[in-house]
Order: structure tokens, then sequence, then C-alpha cells
């Protein structure tokens, strides 16, 4: 077997940040070197805290945890309290978390970490704003040719957004972030709403997911359907889609997603489309390849996948 | 029978648009009292001779056809030669057209129109780029109140651009006149192509439209068989996108389409995204809806009409 | 004696567009063709009623006035009551005016003279937004070689602007149309707030000007003591700058003025600059020199010359 | 005597910069900490070893000085070596430094010291692009309300740019952090090009630099020397700009200096205008008032400051 890939999990939980959490932290292809914390769907306070949370529900308190940017880079921070409740982790009731905070900064801990390990050594995974990744991308611009492949959570192109009409949350969020991302020549992946949207949840995957009735099957199965409220309200749909756990199941098994390699820019200058990611499809405008776009997934497998994980919790 | 509705076609031919003119001049329920010509396919030059072989082909030389804008409001006019050919017209061989031009300008045509007849006597239905009906509606304000509906070609959400990643050509050759359109507070209907794009033509449909082997069915075949390399070259497809007669078809028969009421925005400002037209399918954004944004077309309805009613040409 | 200088006068009256009309009526070096009117320091009812009064004050109901744009191209309208007072042309008790209106549009007016006229016979003086020009440039591009000279005035860059930190108001009002002029090609001489700003009203130059105790005489002095207050009150300076019959004046006497000629372009994009005029003063851009920008004013002998031709009025 | 203001000084040497810092080391009123080290004048790589050069030429080598950014935000380094020469320095012949740089970040730098000091120790002088306040700022947002003050060279308004014609150098390299700094609630000086355009230098002044024929003297004097070529072939005026000596003078005495508070707000959208530091020095706006923005000097005195600390040095 292929030794694990060494990863940094950069997170703003979130409850589909948690499921990804816990995927990866149960899938054995994945060494989660430890996480790097970004305010997104709650503010900083909140998401340091869900993600200690969430890693010890996961049995994991050892694992170094960062917090990074409280701010984005040059807009005021919309957070998303109306998708994932006042606490960003809204459905199970999980203890407050007894691990610390390391006491540096997730931006050091980044370049340090990439600094200190081989060249091409680190994956890292984004599920919120890239706040961190710019801000160390522009703190030491050498550790760009170190970093094996960045795989995040963003964009939308066919779908349309889901806060704007034309942008994704995360992007939206700190859309000059996603746009330094984008233009440091590094191996990306994209997991846009395109391909999120697929993954929606079902009742019959809820209670798959449920049937261990471990702590971790409990608390999974209580985050997805509180998760499930928000979407199954707007768009009048069947399940919520899974966004976050995408990242991790395309590190577990790339052949459950298809893309293209194309041209990604990020709207930074006009307030109508702020934030959108404009993908060149269909390679019209000959603007150089920056990222790898998923537009569909394989949903049965990627739910087999994430009931098999989860399941492995004891 | 309902009294044929009143309509101005304002275009920029193009194969496309040659086979809306010939859809509108052989259906009953609508009166052609003229067209207004634009550039935007080819230069203004070729617009105006292409609108005329047209309406001599159709056995309409009597009708009235003006030309009007030669160049974007503040763009440099984008042609699309890669598309429709050298002349615009390219397949069928036309003869030069004998009908004249009118003398006056299309935006005065238009704006003596709207304010010749009754309020709400008049339909527009715009299948290029919308330089002169901004211009009008700059150049007299008080036909905004005047004019039933403007339908128009022109936008995409869900589907991308076809000339950029984001805009559709239309829109992108002219997007402040796009703007002006949008806000004028006039009833609008837009065939994006998220609609146009499943209005595809087949070798079946080609075969039905050539049958009666009349002038304007040869004509028509040519047309549409020119037509179809550009995007059979682009997308590998199975046909091409019949944009313009989706105006027509939906001034004939509403009912083969179907949409929803949104705001619509075009963007202006950014050159990342310039033309783009951003559509609040999901009305996140409390903005006032000011279109009827069409998604869903029965394309064998539309191609049933389309045949049945170039068969009535001899 | 060189024969007079056709011109047509584009205005939006306002205290200082009515100066430059009495200046440019008394002046025998100019021919006045005809007025062209904009809606800008007030709305266009009130700027087509206020051009009239000053014909008729100045013995020229024989002239023929045009009613223009109503609004701006692309923004919505925005008026200088809180500088010109409710009508306008507040100060003087002038009578409702009595001639007409002429029938046709101003930017019609503008089109059909600079085509039936000699190529370079006729120059444009414009002393509000430039809406009539540009829609008059795009309806008609025929037009643009065939203009002896556009003078306007608008802009500013060493002084700032007048109605936001960095623009002036006749470029804000409608930048866009300021954009499409100065992109023409037609030779362009620019009057920004640099030089007006030195063209201040002192109590030495309106008791010169009142002195005839004519009837125009003490229109003016009325017209330039309420223009007088807005300034005073704003800079605390001793007088106010007469903006518009700096236009009239660089006609009947060049050598009253100093500038160079550079690169202008008019900013359309960001909400923060909009309508700015950036001038490549000492030419760093490399970018096509398109307008002679004035910077300097001989004071004493622009008031030298307007006080002597006002008093020509009996 | 008070007790000597404690300053960081954020640095992109450049000769006025190394004036600046030769200023600063010699006047008692100020506390030099350490230096902060930005790309900028010319890349990071130079603009490091030119700092540690002035400090070893100023007696210093004991001088913390961290490298910091290598670029900026969001766009490509813009340098400026048709105005400082190949290394920056040009004009002196300063040997290479031996005084290391520290293996810290100048962003920590400023942060770290920022944390430890009491709040409201410490003042920032800013004379390069802004960067690495910015990526401070943003890193640890806690320190905003730590900073005493932010004293800066940079912006422009009645002047017009240096490097286009709406921005100044500093500004125009980074203009995100200049908004980000212009945003951050810190009491800020800004001395734009309005102010150091009128610290010219003069033969005279060169002269009496020269004077004590010290090896700062003489480097002083190489220094001007070089730096006046570049504005006396641009503006063909009788000296040159004295910039970044500037923020180093209004720390000593204040008095030289007066202006206005003001709102200041950056451009960053628009392409023409990117970096454009928008004044409202009439306050029309009604927005926030965010910064001291000085408009003229006492240029003698100036000078004569500026000659004697410089006189110091043995």
């Amino acid at each position: 077997m292929e030794k694990p890939r060494k990863i940094i999990i950069d997170t703003d939980p979130g409850q589909d940040d948690a499921i990804a959490l816990l995927l990866a932290l149960a899938s054995p292809e994945i060494e989660v070197l430890g996480l790097s914390v970004v305010a997104g769907n709650v503010p900083l306070q909140l998401t340091t805290i869900n993600a200690r949370k969430i890693c010890e529900l996961a049995g994991r308190p050892d694992l170094p945890i960062y917090a990074g940017a409280e701010v984005p880079l040059m807009r005021t921070l919309v957070t998303a309290e109306h998708v994932h409740g006042k606490n960003g982790l809204d459905g199970p009731d999980l203890p407050d978390p007894q691990m610390p905070l390391q006491t540096g900064h997730a931006v050091d801990y980044l370049i340090d970490t990439l600094m200190q390990e081989d060249v091409g050594a680190i994956t890292l995974c984004a599920l919120g704003p890239l706040t961190n990744l710019a801000l160390a991308l522009r703190k030491e611009p050498k550790i760009a040719p170190r970093i094996r492949e960045i795989i995040l959570m963003g964009g939308a192109f066919s779908e349309g957004g889901n806060i704007t009409p034309s942008a994704e949350f995360n992007f939206y969020v700190d859309p000059h972030a996603a746009k330094i991302v984008f233009g440091a020549g590094v191996p990306l992946v994209m997991m846009p709403l395109d391909v999120t949207h697929q993954a929606l949840t079902s009742d019959a995957a809820l209670e798959s997911i449920a049937a261990p009735r471990t702590a971790v099957a409990v608390a999974a199965h209580a985050l997805l359907n509180y998760h499930d409220r928000f979407d199954a309200q707007k768009y009048g749909g069947e399940g919520a889609p899974l966004h976050d756990p995408c990242v991790i199941a395309y590190l577990v098994n790339p052949a459950l997603f298809s893309g293209r390699q194309c041209n990604v820019e990020i709207e930074t200058e006009s307030s109508l489309t702020q934030g959108m990611s404009v993908v060149d499809w269909w390679s019209v405008t000959g603007r150089e390849k920056n990222a790898m776009v998923m537009r569909s997934i394989d949903r049965d497998g990627f739910f087999s996948l994430l009931t098999e994980r989860l399941g492995r919790y004891l």
C-alpha cells in the first residue's frame, strides 16, 4: 500500500466541514498533520471551538489545531448562520472542547510545515474561505512550489452561486484570497457547487450513517439532519449538498469524480459578480489552465465511502 | 381569432435571425410592421443587406427596413464571422437585394412607431445587440411605457456564455445597451442560451424543413446546414442551437417555453465578466424582478412549429 | 475680418450657462446657429425654459432651441439645485418665455446640421453633461469627422472635483457620454475646473457688469450674485468660478488661455472615482493625446472681455 | 525632555528612504527600534541590502532589520529602477553590508513588537508600499488599537500621481495594502506628493549637506545628487522632491507641516485610476475622516533640520 498522503486541512466548521473532518480522520489513505482554522461559516472564535469539538469526537485530541485569519483580506466578514445555526455546528449536542489550540498562528503553521517537509510532500485541503492560504502565500512565496496540490471546495459555474446569483460562499467571503490561490501556480483541484450539488443527502444515506449508533454515528446524523433543513427549504429538493466532504473523498478515491483542466479566474472588481469563479470550460479564452475543475460525482460511490468510513469509528 | 400582434423585429442577420424572420413572416398570429437593423453578427453594412435578402426570399419586398446603430454604445464592435461566415448569411446562394432601405434611422423608426400607435400596441422582438433599443429609450424615454413587451434573445446563466465563459454574444457586444433595456421598466421576456441550447437542430429536422423543396425550404436548409458547422465543431454535439427563432416561436406559442420571473442585472464594469447576465433565479438578492427568464423549451413542439410554418411558403 | 465661427451651444442653464449664452450672442466673432438643451444643472423641463428665457433676454427669440436628452446614458440623473437654485436660474426675475421650442430632437438637430453644413464648418460648445453629443455620435458616427472642434466645460485634474473629491459635475452626471466624446477622434478643447476656478468673480467685476443698468446688465448681475453664494459658502473664497463662459471666451480670444495637448480618459467603472477625468499632463502613459487641456486663464482679460461684451446689449 | 518616540521604520530603500533613515538615526527625539523592509523601489533582495548599507553608514550595525513581503497583495510587483538606478541606491559607493538580516519575518516583527510593548507605545513610519503593514493587520487584527500612529509617505491629490496620472508610486504598487491600512481605524498621517513636491532639493541645500565632508555627508550628497536627475529631467524643475524624509521630519517637528483631517479612500477596482488616493479635502462625501492629510511644508525649516541633523554624524 502507498504511504498515506500528508495533508493539512484548512477549515471553518460548519456541519459539512465536520463531516469532512470525520471522513479524513477515519481514512488510512490520508495522514492529517493538523488543522488551520479560518473565519467563514461563523466567526473564528466559533470555528476554532468547532474544530476541536470534532477532533475530540473523532478521538483525536492530539491533533494540532491553529487559529488563523479572523477577517478576509479586503472585505468585511460575511458569515452563514442562516445555514449553519448560531454556533455553526448546530444539530448534535457536543461537549465543550478540552483540547488546546496551539499557540502559533495558522499562517505560520502552514508556512513552517511546508518549509520543513520535503518539496511536494504536503497537500492542502481547503474547506472554507482561502484567507489563511493567501496570507501564507504572500508572507512566504517560497511555499508555492513546495505544495503538492491544493484541493478546495469553492466556486460554481453551471450552477450559479449559493450566496449571490453568481458567487459561491467561500469565494464570496474572500474573493481576493481565492484570486491569490488561483494565481499561485500550484496544482489545484476545485470542487464547485456543480459537483457538490450532486452530492445530495437522502433519508436512506442518513439512516445508513446513523445505523452504527456510535457517538460519531449519532453526531454525524444530527449534523446532517440539521444541514438538510436549509437547502430543503430553499430549493425544495430531496436533500442537502455535502460540499466539503467531496474534497476528502477525492483524496481517498479520485475516481469518484470527473472534471476537466481549465482556466479559472476569480472576480474581485465588480460588486455585482464579486467572488464569482469564471471557469473557461470550453477553452475559449486562451488563458492558461490553472485548475482541475470537477463537474460530476458518483453519488452512490460517495455515500458508500462516507458511510463505510464513518462506520469505522468505535 | 385574435388580431395579430404588431411587432417590430430588431435584428442583425445572421443565419438564425434569418430563420426567425422567415418564421415570423409566415405566422398569421404576428403582424411584422418592419425591421430595425443593427450591427452584431456582422457589420451594419452586411446586416442591412442580409435583412433585405431574407425579406425578398419571403416575398415581402414591401416591408420597411431601417438601418440603425453601427457601433455599440461604449465598446468597440465585436462581430462573429467565425460563426456566421464572411457575409453573415453564408450557406444559401441568395441574390443581391433589390428592395430599398428606408431613409430614416432605425432608432427614429422605433420611436415614431411607438409614439404613433396605441399605448401597449407594439411588441419589440430583439435578435441582436440591443443598441437600437437602448438609443431609442435614451433619446425618447416616453416610449418605455408604450411598449407592450420586449422579447429578446440574449444572456445565459446555468449555461455559461458562448463568446466568453460568462457572457452570451448579444449582451457581450453591447452590455451597456442591455443594461439600459433591463432597467427600462418594460415587460421583458428573455431567451437565454439556457433555452436556445435546447433548441438543437437535428438531421431529421433539417430534412423535414428541406422537404417541400420550395425556394424558402432550400434556403432555410442551407442556412441551417451552415449554422450547424460551428457548434458541431465546438461542442461536438448533434446539432446547433437555434437561438433567434425561439423569440418568434414564443410569440406564436408561448406554451412551448417555461421559465420564471426574475431579477436580471447586466455586468458592465468588470473586464472579466463583461456582458454577463446575472439572473437571480432563486430570488436571493431581494432586487426587483424585471424579466421573465425562460429556461426550457419543448424541442419537438418547436421544430414542428418551425417546419410547419416554413412549409407554408410557396 | 474673418467670417464668424458657426457654433451650436449644448447647454443646461444654469446661471453660468446663461452668462455664457449672453457672451456668445453678443460676440460677432461667433455665429450661434442654435441651442441643443440637455438635463444637468436642473431637469430638462427647466433647462429648456431657462435657455429660452436667456435668448429672449438677449433679444434673440428667433434662435432655434431644441430639447435633448432627459437622462444620462447609464446613470440616474443627478442635478445641482443646491448650486443653481430651485429653477436653475435663480437670481434675476425673468419672464416666462414666449418663444417656442423646436419640435425635433436636439440629437437630430446636431446630426442634421453637421451633415448639411460643410465638413469642418461647425464647432460644438458643450456647457453641460455630454449626453446629447454622445447620443448624436452613436446614432450617426459619420458626424465625427465633420465637427471642426468640440470646446467643452468639464473635468478637473489638479483641482479635484466639485461634486465628489475626484469628479467635476458635468462629467459625473454622464461619465459614459464624456467617455464617448473623448474617444470620438474629434479635436477637443477642455476647460476643466483647474481653469474655471481661476475665473473667479469679484465685487469689482460684478459692479462693472451691472454698471450699464440695461436689462441684460441687471439680470447678469443678479445671476452672478446668486451664483456667488454657493462657492463663497463652500470655499470661503472671494468669488465664484465662472465655468461655462470660459468656453465662449476661448472662442472669442484663445490667447486668454494656455494649456497642453494631453491624453484624457474618463473613469466609468469605479464607484469611488466615477466621472473623473484622468489627464496625462506629463505624458507618462503613452496613450494618444486627444484633447487640448487648458490650465490657466488671464483672469483680468477674461473679465474685461465679459464686461465689454455684456455692455453691448442695449 | 520628553522620552523619545519609539518607532519602527518600514522601508524600501531607495535614495530618499536612505536620507530618511539617516535623519531618523540622528534624531534624539526618536528611538528607532528596528526596520521592516519591503519590496518597492527595487526588489526585496536589494532593499534588504540597501537598508543594511545605510544602517552601517549611520554607525548602527546593531539595529534589527527584518525582511518582509516580496510581492504586493494582489498585483505584480512594479519597481522604479528608472528613478533609483539599478540597485536602488545608486549614487554613493557604499560597501556591501556586513550586518545580518534578522531571521524572522518583518510582519512578525511588527506584530510581536506591538503586542509586547505598551498599547500606544509604537509609531509606525512607512516609506514604501504598505504590504508589510497590511499583512500584519490581517494576520493579527489585535495590533490595530495598539499602534500609536502610522505616518506614511504616499498618495497625491492636487498634484496628480508620479507613476500614473492619478497614482503615487507607493500606493500604486500595492493599492490593496493601502486600502487595508486606511481602513484599519489607526490614527494616520499621510505625506502625499502635494507636500513632498514642495520639499525640493536645491544646489544650496545639497552643498550645505555635503559641507561637513564626513562619510555620511559625502554619501548623502551623492544620494541626493543622483536622486535629482530623474525629476529634473521629467519636470524640468530646480530640484527633486525629498519624499520619505518628510515622514521623519514630521516626527521631529510637526510644526513644519500643515494639513487637514480628511477622509481618504484608495482606488483598487479601476485599472485607469488604480492606486489613487481619493482625498475628501472639502468634506463633501460625509465619509468618516481617517487621516491627517498634509498639504504644505516649511521648505526652509525642513532643509535646515535635515542639514543640521545629518551634520551630527561624525
